[in-house]
């Protein structure tokens, strides 16, 4: 198994249960903006895949420059995951019809061949991860100790993943 | 009630019950770089206040570009925020010694004056938020739409709030 093919099934189980993530990139006033996403896939090729329309603001900021974060929050608190990369928006009527499912009709009313949808694909640069201890005594002190410090993420003491 | 004052007291109503955010920065290799913080204080002049350590990655990278991302999202999925920003980061043992809780000397041996201690600041310049109706069924589905598309945040039909 290569390293990117560690990388991805890693990621694969930190995200597991997480199907909205925060993506963030830097808009024209050169500000950071967020927002949540749906994901649609993680691809063995480590990328992550979403879909979009090529009229949204996203759309003109990624053209703009190309750097994203894409991060992952469970529902619990027990877990967090950030994810660095670059971003690529295109239409690709061969590629979304792989994608497709009947309910993106709702977003997308002209189907596979909407002139508007885009896909937006985040090449994966660099991960990183907190995941706190299950028990749920142990995660309230271990994340407030963790995260009110960065020490967890910043003494090394923690897993850092880098795709090939 | 100013434009500022009314925006700080509709965020304090967003963030409510969200202890951590995910605060995004651009690293020194120019990738957008995000970790879990606990958010100390909202101050009514539109700052959001954590605490660091001076010797942490993202001090340096606060330092070399002072941009930033404050990312809140509710544990239930059902709101997400987006603050963006400017942030300083100082020593300040007198500011330290208003915000200080006794139990932070986990983190801060050296107690109030702990040499490494760190305060983050972030000036708000640009909040989004996006609400999901309360009603279970109609959240998933509000969700769902939303989020894949952008469609609620770049249609207009959204709340934006700015501070002055």
């Amino acid at each position: 198994m290569s390293e990117r093919e560690r990388a991805v099934a890693e990621l694969q189980r930190l995200i597991d249960g997480i199907p909205v993530a925060m993506v963030t990139t830097i808009a024209a006033d050169r500000s950071l903006r967020c927002r949540p996403m749906l994901l649609t896939r993680l691809e063995p090729e480590a990328t992550l895949v979403f879909l979009t329309h090529l009229s949204s603001q996203k759309t003109d900021e990624v053209r703009r420059d190309a750097r994203v974060n894409v991060a992952f929050q469970s529902d619990k608190g027990d877990r967090y995951v950030s994810v660095s990369g670059t971003a690529t928006i295109e239409h690709d009527v061969t590629r979304m019809r792989e994608l497709w499912n009947p309910t993106y009709r709702a977003w997308f009313p002209g189907g596979v061949e909407d002139p508007d949808s885009g896909i937006l694909t985040v090449r994966i640069e660099y991960i990183e991860y907190w995941d706190v201890p299950s028990s749920r005594l142990l995660r309230l002190w271990g994340a407030a100790k963790a995260l009110a410090t960065g020490e967890v993420a910043e003494s090394g003491d923690y897993n850092r993943l880098e795709t090939d």
